[in-house]
């Protein structure tokens, strides 16, 4: 077991890595202002760990109600949150009655903007169940839901009083799904350590086997890299960004696609491809290093091309992302492996040039 | 006009008080961070003020857009919230552009939360054009919307940039709607300093004909004494929630008359003679303190009964509200005039004689 912290003052909380940490009645009870929590998951989650957690609960001497909601990125809307509001206020949830968040990024993502927004914020937890989650969405406090017209357009900056990552509920995890967890693990490496990449290209088959030594490597060193930098700049109004590697263009195809064809991971794979081929095209990386982005996600079982959506429609897309500021879109390009920045100045001939070779690969 | 700042680090924010600042151009442009806003208002209140702001606005070079509500408390709800973020979308708004709400306590309340949560939170700025909303709900944070089981059970606490309380637009205010801000403005003598009670006694007459300078002094108190709360607990967690003072009740009497039959300012006066009630039975004041509450409200020309909701039904629509903690209510009440504390010992048979009491008067 190991603990990190994120370090934001008042609003300072530990990550605790390890396997079976979920049924260590000691770890939740110290963080909880009265022995009373709801539970946000989904009906696959529910099936597999919510009785688990509910019993570890139980012996802690915590009651606890349970919420299950359907299973998809296709419900991380309104109609979903509301029926969590509706839920909390049937069974007379206080504010000081404390929300765990008992799943993937989009149950993360839901019941921490219900966390944020019920009674004005309660306490909340967050227990991720995919490597996506425990590597990425679970840390930093990014909480929301989607919109007809883009991605996290609803949302509110909430950090949580936990994060509990227990690698031992990794094994159960459909392939496609560690490999979605996998993009994010590797934009980790990419945007801020070449040495971390390094080791990915030795290790992606153990990731990919569940190796739980390497997943627990993996899983720390994301999670200090984004520890470090949500420490830095918590609202994002800088170095945060970083963390959006990819997610220009992979945001685009999601909605292009319709929410919950792809796999948020995959979109982001794929998108990470097309940041680093207009990286290369804006000459801050070589084409071997472009070619290295690619190889290492293929390893992994992850899309290096977007679906086919077309150009002029991506371009739709990407201008009511979030990374737009005075009408100009941002992107996050790599100035090499390891290292990345924001820049505002891509030529539209260029990006373009991106969009268009984006299906072809 | 005068400055006033509300402490709280690095969210810290001024009030400016005074007449005609709708007129002057040079307040809202040192706080935008690019020359574009979204000014959020009501029907009624465009018909008055929208013109005059939006020239303001482009004197100093600033574009505007306005997304226009329709009016009243039966609007604060999801739908309407969701017309908001319908209009930022499709206006293309980003992150750095500016939420405006022009208008009273709901639109505050709606637009305060819309920014809050548009793209996980913009800058927002609140003039607020009635009394209530000069004197307490621009004030402090506080945002959300109603659920059909309680209201403001959904929001968020969000600072504003700036509050400009300009005092010429109270001119226009329907006798009704001043009255109701009254009641907010007798709230913070009664909780906070006898010798504002004192001065109302005095002045009441003058506030109910507006005249500038009584007004300007009322305005000007309360934001000091809300301000100076308000930097000491922003989230609620002590002293704040002595500004919920008549507010259990009232909240109860809105929810059972259905919103927006009466004004909350209204809800808020039955509901202070309730807690003064309750506070006399709980021998905290004596009965000359309560029937002088009761004084005070009349001349305001408002409600000091609640309108025959039975005390059964008040019972239940309480124990929804927010200020419950592990199932106990908590209340507001009066140690004497000008000072008041929360208490949770209430016991129930004096609550039930004050409930049963409470339309007879």
């Amino acid at each position: 077991m190991h603990t990190l912290r994120v370090e934001l003052g008042e609003r300072a909380y530990p990550i605790i890595i390890g396997e079976r940490l979920l049924s260590d009645a000691g770890l939740l009870r110290p963080h909880l202002d009265q022995p009373r929590v709801a539970i946000v998951t989904n009906t696959t989650v529910a099936a597999l760990y919510l009785p688990q957690l509910g019993e570890t609960l139980r012996a802690s001497g915590v009651e606890a109600i349970s919420i299950v909601l359907e299973d998809g990125e296709r419900y991380k809307d309104w109609t979903t949150l509301n029926s969590i509001y509706d839920a909390l206020l049937e069974h007379r949830c206080e504010r000081r009655t404390t929300l765990i968040a008992l799943g993937g990024g989009v149950i993360g993502d839901l019941a921490g903007f219900a966390a944020a927004t019920y009674m004005r914020g309660i306490p909340f937890i967050q227990i991720p169940t995919t490597l996506l989650a425990q590597v990425d969405s679970s840390v930093g406090g990014k909480t929301g839901i989607n919109h007809p017209l883009g991605k996290n357009m609803i949302g509110a900056f909430y950090q949580p009083r936990l994060v509990l990552a227990d690698s031992a509920v990794l094994a159960s995890l459909p392939q496609r799904e560690l490999s979605a967890g996998l993009a994010e693990v590797i934009k980790h490496g990419l945007i801020r350590d070449d040495g971390f990449v390094l080791w990915l290209e030795e290790n992606v088959e153990k990731l990919l086997a569940c190796d739980s030594n390497a997943m627990a490597h993996a899983i720390r060193r994301c999670c200090e890299i984004k520890a470090a930098v949500v420490a830095e700049d918590e609202r994002e109004v800088g170095v945060r960004a970083l963390l959006n590697f990819g997610h220009t263009f992979g945001h685009a195809i999601e909605s292009g696609l319709g929410y919950g064809k792809w796999l948020h991971g995959e979109a982001v794979a794929a998108g990470m491809v097309m940041a680093a081929d207009l990286s290369q095209r804006m000459g801050l990386i070589a084409q071997a290093d472009a070619k290295r982005v690619v190889k290492l996600l293929k390893r992994a079982r992850l899309p290096t091309a977007q679906p086919g959506i077309e150009a002029a429609r991506l371009l739709e897309l990407m201008a009511v992302d979030k990374k737009t500021e005075a009408g100009r879109l941002h992107f996050v390009l790599l100035d090499r492996i390891g290292a990345a920045s924001v820049r505002a100045d891509v030529p539209s001939k260029l990006l373009l040039q991106v969009l268009e070779a984006s299906s072809g690969e």
